[in-house]
C-alpha cells in the first residue's frame, strides 16, 4: 500500500508560514552533491569540516566551531558548556528557548529557566538584574547565563550597542551571555554589520544554516575560548556528533560563499519590508513590531484571520491579542508578497463593506 | 586566512576504517536535491515525510515511524519509549550504546546499563537471564528492557531463531526489547529475509540509512503501537525534530526505491566475504568472527598491524588481542578489496621472510 | 581547636523567622528515643513503620504511605509518580517548588515548570487554564500536573470548595492534581476539616511534620493507588529512603497520638492570630494577606524594617512592596507573641514621632 | 482501624542481618534530646551544625563538611563535586553505588559508571588502569573520579599503603578520589589509624553515622578544598539539606564524644571477630573474606542456609557460591555472639550426622 510516488507538495501559494517552509537553496544542494564523492573520514575530521569550521572562525573571530543538527540542539550545547545544574538561565519569557523546545533545556540541562517578560522579546541589563535575586542563597537556582535571541522571537533586533550593554552588564555580574543566532543573518543584514560585530559581546552563539537555505545545519560559535574544551564530549552525548560530518560543513562553505548567506537574508528581509509597506494603511492590519528582518508581525481585525488562513500558510502568534506572524524565506519572490498584500487588502475591503 | 577553496580528500586508497567514511550513493543525493524545490510544511507535516513514513510501517508492519538523526539519538529516543529512570537496559558490554556514546544513555534517559559479557555480540536469553536479580528490589535498578544490535557490533547476526528465542525470553519475563538496526539492511542481507522478519519479536528497532549510503538519516521504527504516543515529543525534547524533515525522509525513500538499501546492503556484504576468503591462509592473519555482514574482524600479527596502518585506514578494535575491524561499503570495489588483500599478504610476506 | 562543649543557641527573644526555627516537640523527641531499643529490620520494614503509615493511610483514605525526609524531598518525589520528563507542572509562581528548591524540580524530574502569577497564593481552574495552551504540539511541553500548597507561601488557605473545584478541573482536563503540605495541619486546623477531607481532590500530596514539631520527617500520601507502585524505587533512587526508617515513622506516630498534630497547629494558628490582632491599628503595619494560618503577611513602613531585624528574627518576603513574613510555631507562646508585639508598637511609636 | 498501638519489634534473637537493623546509641539519643530545645537559624545555621562540622574539619583535617540524611544522598553529592555528566566513576562491580542505590548516580549525575571486577572489593592502581582506554575520545564517556569504599562491601579494609598507591595514581591519572565511609569508623578501629589518615589521600569522603549508632546522619568531608563551593546548592538541589540541621549535627557530636564511634567501631568489630573464631573448624562453614571489620562474609554449605535463616536474620550475600554476611553492630552482645555460634554449630552438626 505504498502511497503514490510523485509528491507534489509545492502549494499554489507560498507559504509565509516559516522560512523553514522553504526548501534548500540550490547552491546547498550542489555543495551536498559535491561533498558526496569518495571517502572522508566520520566525525568531522574531513577537509570540508576543516574548512567550513575554520571559515566560520574566521569570520566571527571564534575560539571553536562545532556543526549540530538543529536549533535546539544548539541552544542545549551551547547552554552546557556554561551551566551546572544548580545554576540558572535568565531568558525572555517568549524565547524559543523556553516555548518552543518542549523543556530540552530544563531536561537536558537540568537548570531552571528564569523568565523576564520582554514586549520587544529583547532583554536589557535592567530585565535580567530583576532575576539576580538569591544570589548566594543555597535555596535558589543560582544565575549564571543570559540567553537571547538575535533576530528575537518577534522579529526585532538588538543593536550592536544594546548588545554592548548586555555584554558589559553580564561581564560585571559574573554571567556569560549566550545567544541564539537561528536567524542572526538577518540581524547582520537589516543592522548591516559583520558577524564578527554581532559576536563581540557574547561568549557562545548559534549561526543558524536552516532557515537561511540550508537543507539542515546549524554551526555552534565559541566565542570564549575556555568554553571548547567539552564541547566535542558533550555534542556527542548530546546525540549532535554527525557521522558524515561534510555534509553539515559543505552547507556551511555553500552558504559563505561570496556570501550568500546575506544576500539571502538581505533577500528575504526586504521581502518582509514590501509585505509590510504594501499593507501600509490597510484597515484592520497594523503592525505589532517594527520590522527588522524578514518577519512581519501584524495585529489583525480578528475577522480577517480565519478568512485569511483558509487561503493562506500563516501562524496565529498570539491568539489573545489577534496577533499574526508573516515569515518570509530566501526564495520568497516579489509577486509571492504582492499576492499576498492583495489577498490581504481583499479581505480587508470585504469586511470593511 | 581561509584554506585551500578545493579540499580533495579522497584518497588514493579506498578506507576500510569504516562504512560512515563512504559518501552517499548518487540516488540519495538526487532525491535530497529532488525534494530541494519549493515549500513544505516543517517538522514532518510534508508529502515526503508522509510516503517515507508510510513506505517504512508498510515494509516493516510497523505502528509509527520516527525520523532522527543518527544513530545514537535514534538509540536513545527508541528506550526513552520504553522506561523509567528507575528502570535499566540489559544490553552486551560491547554494545555501542555502552561503549560509543559518551554516556547518552545515562545522562539522557538517567537509567542504568546492565552489561553482560557476549564474545560474538550477541544476547541470549541465558546471559539476560544473569541479570534478571533484585527485582522487586528498591535498592536495585529494576530491568525493564533489553538491547540487543542486529548487525553486532562485531558483524555478527542474530538469526530468526535467535530473535525468536529472544523475544518470547523477554516477553515471558517483562522485558522490553530494543533492537539497534544501524546496520540492518546488512543483516537482512545476510539472512536473506525481509525486514519485517528481522523486526517481528521487537518492541522498537532502528533502521539504519546513514551507513547504507544515505548523507545523515535514521528511522526509528515502533513496532509496539502502544509505545508510539510520546514519541513526538522525547524526540522534540531529545533534539532529534528536523525542521525540514522531507530531507531525511527523501533519504528513505531513495533507498527504498527498487530495494537499494538491500542491494547496497549485499554488495558490502560480498566485499567483506571477498576480503575474508582473499586472506584465507595468509600467515599472521585470522578471522576472529565469522563474516556475516559488511565487517571483518580479525586477529593479526601484531607485527602486522602498524605497517598495515601506516597504508590503510582501518580501526584496531581491540589492542590487548591484536583484533582489527575491516569494514567495507556500498561504494567499496572489487578493486578496492583485492589492493587491499594483496597490500595484507605482501606485509605478512615480508614478515614471514 | 573545637568550638565550645555547650552551645547556648536559645536567643532571647523567640524567632518568628521559621516555624522550622523551632525545636521538636517533646512528645516528638519521647517517641525517637522511644523507638530506639534493639533491632529493627531497615528500610521501613519495622513495626513502627507499619503502625504509622496504616495510621496515615487510614487517616487519609489513601492508597500508599511513604515517609521521607524533607520537603523538597517529598515535593520531587510525588511529582516523579506522576510524570514523564516532556511534561510540564502547572504552579503558582511563587510555589515553594518553583522559589526555594534550587531547581531540584527540573533537574530530577526533568520537567518544565509553567508559571502562573497568583498574588494570594492560590491557583484557580481560571489560572491553570491559562497555561494549557499547547497540547498536542510537540514543540511544547505538555501540561500534566497541577503543584498547589495549603497552607499556600503567603499563608492563605484553599477552602474546601476551592479544592473541589480545582480537582473537578483538573480531572476534566486529564490533570493530575499534588498539593505540598508542608503545613498541611495549620489548614486543617484553620478550615476545621479532617485531613481527608483536604486530600480528598488531590493525586498525591505531602503531610508535613517538621514545621508541626517534628525533628525532620514527611510523609509522602498517594490517594491516587495507580500511582503507588513505582514509589518505592524513585524514594530510593532520589535519595529519600531512611535505612532506619522507624525514626521518621515514629515522629509521625507522635504526632497523630491525640491529634497532636491538630493541637500544635491550632496553637500556631492562634499565635498568629494574636500577633495580627495585636498590631490592629498600629501606624506603618497592615497586613498583606488574611492571617488563614501560622504565618502573617504585613506591609510595613520600610523604615521600621531594619530596627525591627536588629532586635527581632524575621524574614522580608518581598523587599520591593515592603513585604515581611512572621512565622509562630507550635511552642511560640503568648508572652513571645505580646512582646514581640510591643517591640513592634513601640519602634512604630518612635517612628511616628 | 489502627493497628495495635504498641509494637515489640524487639525480637528473640539478635539480628545479623545488617549493623542498620541495630537503634541508635542512646548517647545519640540523648544528644538528639538535648538539642531540642528552643529555637535555632534552620538549615545548618546554628551552634549544633558549627561545632560538630568544625570538630570533623579538625578531625580530618578537612576543606568542609555538609552533614546529609544518608548514605545514597553523600554518595552521589560527593560524586557531584567532582564530574561533569560526560565524565565517568570507575567503581568496583560490587559497589554500593553501582548495586544498591537504584541507579541513583546515573541518574543524578547523568554520569557512566565504569565496572571493574574486584574479588575482595578493593581496587587497586592496576585494576583503575585497565578502565582509562578512551581519553580524549568524544564517543567515549570520560573516567574523571575513582570511587572506594571503605569499609569495603565484602568487609576488607584498604591498608594505609594502598589507599597511599591508589592516591597517587590517581593524582598522577587526573583522576579525583571518592571513598564511601559508610563504615569508615570500623575501618578505622581496624587498621588503629585516626581518621585523618583515612582520608589523607581522597578529595571527597564520606563518615557514616548511620551505622556507628546514628539515627540517621551522614557527613560528606571535602578535603580538596576546590570543591566546596558548589556543594551548599547541590546540596539543596540533591534533596539532602535538613531544615533542622542541628539534629543531625547533634548525633555526630554525639559519636565524636570521647570517640564514642571508635568504641562502637571497635566493639563491633570484635563481635565480628568472635563470631569468625567461635565457627573457626565448623564443618560446611569457611570464611569468604579475612575479617577486617563488623562484617563476616563465609561460605556455607548450601544444606545449612535454609534451616539458618528460619532462625536468624542474615543475607545471602552470593547465592551462587552460597556466600552469607553476617554483621555485627555497636550493640551485639558475647551473649549474642555466642548463641549465634551454638546455632551455627548445631546446625552443621545435624547436617554432619
Amino acid at each position: 500500500m505504498t502511497p503514490e510516488l510523485t509528491p507534489s507538495p509545492v502549494p499554489a501559494r507560498k507559504s509565509f508560514g516559516s522560512d523553514n517552509h522553504a526548501g534548500a537553496h540550490p547552491a546547498v544542494l550542489r555543495a551536498i552533491g559535491g561533498a558526496g564523492q569518495g571517502d572522508a573520514t566520520a566525525y568531522g575530521d574531513d577537509p570540508w569540516t576543516a574548512r567550513a569550521a575554520a571559515q566560520l572562525c574566521d569570520t566571527f573571530g571564534a575560539g571553536g566551531v562545532f556543526f549540530v543538527f538543529n536549533g535546539t540542539g544548539a541552544n542545549v550545547l551551547g547552554l552546557s558548556l556554561m551551566l551546572r545544574p544548580y545554576q540558572a538561565v535568565i531568558c525572555a519569557e517568549g524565547a524559543h528557548l523556553n516555548v518552543d523546545e518542549c523543556g530540552a533545556a530544563e531536561r537536558i540541562l537540568g537548570c531552571k529557566l528564569l523568565l523576564v517578560q520582554a514586549p520587544d522579546g529583547k532583554l536589557t541589563p535592567e530585565l535580567v538584574a530583576t532575576r539576580l535575586g538569591g544570589r548566594g542563597d543555597e535555596h535558589r537556582a543560582q544565575p549564571r547565563a543570559v540567553a537571547i535571541t538575535q533576530v528575537t522571537e518577534l522579529g526585532t533586533c538588538y543593536t550592536l550597542e544594546e548588545l554592548h550593554r548586555l555584554g558589559e552588564f553580564c561581564r560585571a555580574s559574573g554571567l556569560l551571555l549566550y545567544m541564539d543566532g537561528a536567524r542572526l543573518a538577518n540581524a547582520a543584514a537589516f543592522l548591516g554589520c559583520p558577524l564578527s560585530d554581532l559576536a563581540a559581546e557574547v561568549d557562545v552563539l548559534s549561526f543558524g544554516g536552516t532557515k537561511n537555505g540550508a537543507v539542515g545545519a546549524e554551526a555552534l560559535i565559541v566565542m570564549n575560548a575556555s568554553l571548547t574544551a567539552e564541547a566535542p564530549y558533550l555534542r556527542k552525548q548530546e546525540m549532535q556528533l554527525a557521522s558524515k560530518m561534510r555534509y553539515l560543513a559543505a552547507q556551511f562553505s555553500a552558504l559563505l560563499e561570496d556570501q550568500l548567506w546575506l544576500r539571502n537574508a538581505q533577500h528575504s528581509n526586504a521581502m518582509a519590508r514590501r509585505l509590510a509597506e504594501g499593507l501600509s494603511g490597510v484597515p484592520g492590519v497594523r503592525l505589532h513590531q517594527p520590522v527588522e528582518s524578514n518577519g512581519v508581525f501584524a495585529v489583525l481585525d480578528p475577522a480577517l484571520i480565519e478568512p485569511l488562513q483558509r487561503e493562506w500558510n500563516f501562524h496565529i502568534w498570539n491568539d489573545h491579542d489577534h496577533v499574526v506572524r508573516w515569515m518570509t524565506a530566501f526564495d520568497t519572490t516579489e509577486d509571492d508578497v504582492d499576492a499576498f498584500v492583495a489577498g490581504i487588502r481583499a479581505a480587508a475591503g470585504a469586511l470593511a463593506v
